[in-house]
């Protein structure tokens, strides 16, 4: 075949055999959001452009996808505007909505248009695709999954702690050894304070950010260019150094942020939201790290990255507490903590360690042999029967070559195989074959169903 | 408030009491579908306009949504080109994505792409939203799911059997009586040559397709202006007022066409499915509808369509056989058949008979009622057990005025409510209170757990 048509780059198919393993992830995650009494939620793909812009920065408004007005979509566009090619400004004439980038910008909207119907606080979970233009790359897409989970309008700990016991209950239930960090942005903004930056937080949180993938040098290089002295640079260090337990973290932090205000309230978080944990016991490891910082500057309070034990492949899961989320759409004084979990990456990791379990792909369990009309009268009773025990069944609608038809259930892997020729009819019987191992025996109807059902 | 956000017109939110009503379809669709060994598929929101374009004609060419180009979308157009503003040519330029219109071409394409991959017969099904430019209005969005089941790559009617079996079964599932109207393309392919007019087979389906809608007169008006001479619409008139038993329709039929050679085919496919089907049982109605036509012309064999009994509402699944729905994109000689539920028609029909059931809604079972610090920790490994038996269960996060958490529960249908105060401390017990009944009793732990785990 010469030309195969194809799908847009950094786009994909995803075929049944994956589509069953990415619904055992989504599956497993939705179980346990419903659990925890969050709710769904379910936002349209497309936004207005007024609604997403501006709220990624100006590389994010670059990777919105845009959606061309329909009909004529020059109408608002003068000759002298076409004639500048600037596509930049054009494109907001031509184009009003745009696919969403996230899901987070879109719950704000929700809540702040929703406002009047909503009984706060108002935990719902979302499970939806995105899109971003970015320059696709291995295991970078256009077009992939997020799996969010927030508490909005309610400031308790308490909802922190249900977001780690939620990380921990996912990952156990995915059977996955995990870290879950944790760190406080309000212990960032005062270190910032303390080194004599503290206008200067993001910047430091986004350096930060990258300690663990370029090292301590490559940081120290983009904070001085980002203008920070040395003097700086040299109290910061033994806060990006810090090891031991929890308390030796918390002691050092404590006797290093002094009085400032972002201090101590970001240590009465921390000592609140630990005291919390550690009245429980938890499969994975709960850990506070002072080095966490995650980029995204509209955190204010915890802040949480989970990484795997078992393999490197950087967050799987991120989150943390927000202020005033839907402050950009008008509601001021609403804090949130919610929760994101990466579905690609976590597809990732368990396929590398090969722990999908082995029954995600096939679901039907037996298929019949089709060796012509009278054979076929034959059988459909007895589909009809274990389908009614909810048991996925097929016939093999064709009467063509028995190998075909083996071929079919072999590369299907679907476990048993049900023959009936003239004799089996003859003998009120069916031959069935296990596929694994290759056994045949002659069953009667009700011993198929019941073999079948008993191994559902 | 004054400028509340909005979203783009004919798109929605589905709050999570809506998404829970949508699960309820999607979900008992799917268990049908893969109980029936179809596998899910999933193909990605945006295809080349290469893949899209001409595949529903030039009415749906337009209704396609268009991804500007990232970058200098301008790129492509020279300065001529976009003096003379004809957009139906510039939007080729400055956009090469688009939104999928429906499920069948990307299936197609898939099929196509992934011919070396895919063991035939594939049944596959795919259940994702799709976009359309429309003119939003009741009942019709710009962002809508459809539900596709298909069978390709195999000639035997033992596929349109499955196909009547699926349909009965999720209606039956879904506590709705319908009618599913049965007819063929080769059967009108033959009508069409009886009454002088092979080549007009399109004009007259499309035609006949509306007779429900507008009547008898209207469809005679439409043919008219299509060429259709008066001998030939008095030909017509007795078949389109066919009526009785499947055996006298049938007869009829038959007589009429006579040796046509799409006749005798589409008499020998409809006798066969009917056989199959008359060698079951039916919860709902199997009629064969001489007049139904199904506008899209990629169908050629057996044609579905189901309507409610119980309300007046149109076409809420329908489907058919096609045989080169897969020679769009070069690939000759593959012949499936599809069906395709209609998730918004259901939902308004389950909805106007109110036959959802009751808990769809409301998941969780329980909810703590938090009065502040200790309390809250005499209730968290309570609800930590409770979720361990996998009961949806909240604690209300912040110790909040009474009346407030009541209405939490009240608002969200959460059927129990426990309180523990000073008093059911000291005791070790809770009063769990009944919302619907308003009844409270004091119980301990594990009575609480007890009742709790048999309302599941």
């Amino acid at each position: 075949m010469a030309n195969l048509p194809s799908i847009p780059k950094g786009t994909r198919d995803f075929s049944p055999e994956i589509t069953a393993k990415r619904n055992y992830i989504f599956d497993t995650i939705k179980n346990v959001f419903r659990k925890y009494a969050f709710r769904q939620l379910e936002t349209p793909a497309m936004e207005k452009l007024s609604t997403l812009t501006g709220k990624y920065g100006e590389e994010g408004d670059k990777l919105l996808f845009k959606i061309l007005n329909s009909g004529n979509f020059l109408k608002k566009v003068s000759d002298t505007e076409l004639k500048e090619r600037n596509t930049a400004k054009l494109a907001h004439l031509v184009a009003e909505k745009g696919l969403r980038y996230d899901l987070t910008v879109p719950f704000a909207r929700y809540v702040v248009q929703h406002q009047n119907e909503i009984t706060f606080p108002f935990r719902r979970f979302q499970i939806q695709p995105v899109w971003r233009a970015d320059r696709p790359q291995k295991g970078r897409y256009r077009e992939f999954y997020q799996c969010d989970a927030d508490i909005i309008g309610s400031n308790s700990l308490l909802n922190e702690l249900e977001i780690v016991q939620m990380i921990d209950e996912i990952f156990t239930k995915l059977n996955l050894k995990v870290t879950v960090k944790i760190n406080n942005r309000k212990l960032l903004a005062g270190i910032a304070e303390r080194i004599g930056f503290p206008e200067k937080l993001t910047e430091m949180t986004v350096a930060i950010d990258k300690l663990d993938k370029t090292g301590q040098e490559k940081v120290f290089e983009e904070l001085r260019q980002a203008g920070f002295s040395d003097d700086a640079l040299s109290l910061l260090e033994p806060i990006l150094n810090i090891s031991g337990s929890y308390d030796d973290q918390m002691q050092c932090i404590e006797k290093f942020l002094g009085e400032t205000e972002n201090g101590i309230e970001g240590i009465k978080e921390t000592e609140k939201l630990f005291s919390y944990i550690n009245s429980f016991k938890f499969n994975n490891s709960i850990q506070l790290d002072l080095t966490l910082a995650r980029g995204l500057n509209y955190y204010t309070g915890a802040i949480f990255e989970v990484v795997s034990d078992e393999i490197q492949i950087g967050s799987i899961c991120g989150g943390g507490r927000y202020d005033d989320l839907t402050g950009i759409f008008g509601l001021k004084n609403v804090s949130g903590v919610g929760i994101s979990f990466g579905a690609d990456r976590i597809f990732d990791v368990l396929e590398n360690l090969k722990r999908f379990p082995e029954n995600t792909s096939s679901q039907v369990k037996i298929m019949f042999v089709n060796f012509g009309e009278k054979e076929e009268k034959y059988c459909l009773p007895v589909l009809k029967k274990l389908r009614k025990k909810n048991i996925s069944a097929e016939i093999y609608p064709d009467s063509v070559k028995m190998k075909k038809q083996m071929k079919y259930a072999n590369n299907y892997n679907i476990p048993y195989v049900a023959l009936a020729g003239e004799t089996e009819i003859k003998n009120n019987k069916f031959t069935l074959k296990d596929m694994l191992t290759g056994d045949q025996k002659s069953v009667s109807h009700n011993e198929l169903i019941e073999i079948l059902s008993s191994e559902k």
